[in-house]
């Protein structure tokens, strides 16, 4: 079926000014990967929210497994994780050797609850993981200093957060491991892929570039001929005596030049999204059936806009409805991961996480990339008011 | 220090034409991942190479992690690969749990030799990796029906030879795995990383979807509601009853287009890299304390340019006098992998591979990336006569 308003799309056009920006890299540098444009690009991001240690790679994925493998699980640990959230929060930790314990969201915000985490903490938990769902910035002050108490690593999963704060403090800058995504659908995309892994323990930082490219590193001395023994040295990262394989993760530099300069309207773009979504949530404010997270301020930054209904058979009468007669199509997300078959069959079926099941069974997704245009968004918002009326 | 002709560089610039393809495709695809561009990419690159299941991922060392994986090495099992190689023809297999048994290569064509690994085959043999080295379509047919007796896969990782052919056999088509790289260096490019893997067997390829992305896959029956029971599945790969852990090895849109179009120039490339190899070496051949490789026929690309002198405080003496009095930068490679700290910390210093170890003493690789120009290759042999005269 084709839509008139479909839900999926890459999140923003490129400007001229950034369309020259990828012509000029690709045009002008002698080499397309792992040259200047990435430690650029990482600067940039580390000024972006004040604290250093920023690695760009191919994908937030990777950004996860990297996070997943330098946790260094041994046989019990635990990792505690909400089952709602995008796959590639969970599965790098399971295969890096975690179990998964399950975390409830709470239902007004839609992501994982304090309650929920400290309720599951065992005297094997390793590390806890904090997606900052839909865009926004959990508050994670608070359990940050429970799990220093107790020697549990945080993870922050911004994937979807870019450009949020609570006061001073930006998102990303609490975890032991934060993570950012450049995706094709985030509010900022270097063509379709990237991420960012910010690295808190500066021991553990010095080793992301040699996990990240290959092994490759330089040799410990001073060469004075420069192809002797080699061009360059390959080792492997060896952390508190434990060894660690390498990986490729590079991004190309390409993907920097433009990460680098869309940095600048990050801000721009969330506000404009969060502007938006505030008045469709408004607008909205007669159908008590539909209940939104409306959140006024930088914590937000309605990376998509969600809400859910008292009742799953109205909302699925509106879902048809929208895309049947209005041709908008709605979608449903993050159906919690414990249902899917990939975690049954690894064992991982029974959440008992009631909130992400409610909500996920009474929840709408409505098109909301940065590319819709006001008369599109208007038209969702119109649709949306004739269908509730009906139903 | 700055050189008149540095070593490194892409391989190629983009045409008007290509140049064209990066701007359309991203700014008028909706989705710029995981999108309709990486099924033509791998369409065309199955009907390049006339062999089916190809897949596009975002590096060829990703490719090879990918045929790692999915050797599914079981204790004792052995890959063996020659020392003289790139290490991502050979960590990946360490990492998923292969003992490493070293080959050698035979120091005329400077690939792996057949005897070499036949010598090495046991009982615990799973997989032989032959790198085309310098784009050197090696041979394998003998060696591949000794393998197919004995049940050992074939892994032929043409990273750097692309379109080379023995009569109307292809690089690439033999192995039970095939792997090529689109990194910056390569004959052709994909915005600097990218690879390609095709595989062999049908069972398994129906796998590297969801293995390469994330799990992702579509429902097992067909829906009437699109949103239920979630706008996608996910699952996990079993294969021959065992389980299999997803990745993030997606490529971007982009890159496919590019990769697409410029499968087009791949043999005139090929070709006028062939024809500058063969005239340099000819114009060379008086000197006879340089030994290079002569190939005038399609079974070399010539990615790289590399000979051997008799000894190696000549060809020390050769790099210094063509740095320093010439501002030309040769290198050397490869730094037989059992050499590096890497492998020395993994217990694989020992290779006994002698000829590996002669030829990388002794070679030298001159710059002979696309870029080039004629005059340029016309500076490098003047230069080279010079200073094969002078020492």
């Amino acid at each position: 079926m084709k839509y008139r308003i479909p839900f999926s799309s890459k999140s923003i056009d490129y400007t001229e000014e950034e369309m020259l920006v990828i012509k000029d890299t690709i045009t002008s540098l002698n080499i397309l990967t792992m040259g200047n444009k990435i430690t650029e690009f990482e600067n940039k991001f580390e000024n972006f929210i004040g604290k250093k240690n920023a690695f760009a790679v191919n994908s937030a994925t990777s950004a996860l497994e990297l996070t997943a493998q330098l946790c260094n699980f041994k046989k019990n640990d635990e990792v505690i994780i909400p089952t709602h959230t995008y796959t590639s929060s969970c599965y790098p930790f399971i295969k890096n050797g975690a179990k998964i314990v399950w975390a409830d969201i709470d239902l007004d915000t839609r992501v994982v609850s304090d309650e929920s985490i400290i309720n599951k903490l065992t005297k094997n938990t390793k590390a806890v993981v904090v997606p900052h769902l839909y865009g926004y910035f959990k508050d994670v002050r608070t359990l940050k200093e429970i799990l220093n108490t107790k020697n549990v690593l945080l993870i922050e999963d911004a994937a979807q957060a870019i450009g949020t704060s609570i006061g001073d403090d930006k998102v990303g800058t609490f975890g032991d491991f934060s993570i950012f995504s450049f995706h094709s659908h985030k509010n900022i995309t270097t063509l379709g892929e990237g991420g960012m892994l910010i690295v808190d323990n500066e021991e553990i930082s010095k080793e992301i570039p040699k996990l990240r490219h290959n092994g490759h590193c330089d040799f410990d001395y001073s060469r004075n001929e420069y192809w002797k023994p080699a061009m360059g040295n390959l080792d492997i990262s060896v952390i508190n005596n434990e060894m660690f394989f390498p990986n490729n993760y590079c991004i190309t530099e390409v993907q920097c030049a433009l990460g680098s300069i869309l940095l600048d309207r990050v801000y721009d773009i969330n506000s404009s999204k969060r502007r938006r979504a505030i008045r469709f949530i408004e607008e909205l404010k007669e159908f008590d059936i539909l209940n939104f997270h409306k959140v006024d301020s930088l914590q937000h930054n309605y990376h998509l806009l969600a809400a859910y209904f008292n009742n799953h058979e109205v909302r699925d009468r509106f879902i048809e409805l929208m895309a049947n007669e209005e041709g908008i199509q709605c979608a449903v997300q993050y159906l919690p991961l414990n249902r899917y078959d990939f975690y049954r069959k690894l064992g991982y079926s029974d959440s008992s996480c009631q909130n992400a099941d409610y909500f996920f069974d009474r929840m709408v997704s409505f098109p909301f990339h940065h590319r819709l245009t006001d008369n599109e968004i208007d038209q969702i918002l119109s649709s949306t008011k004739k269908i509730l009326k009906k139903i």
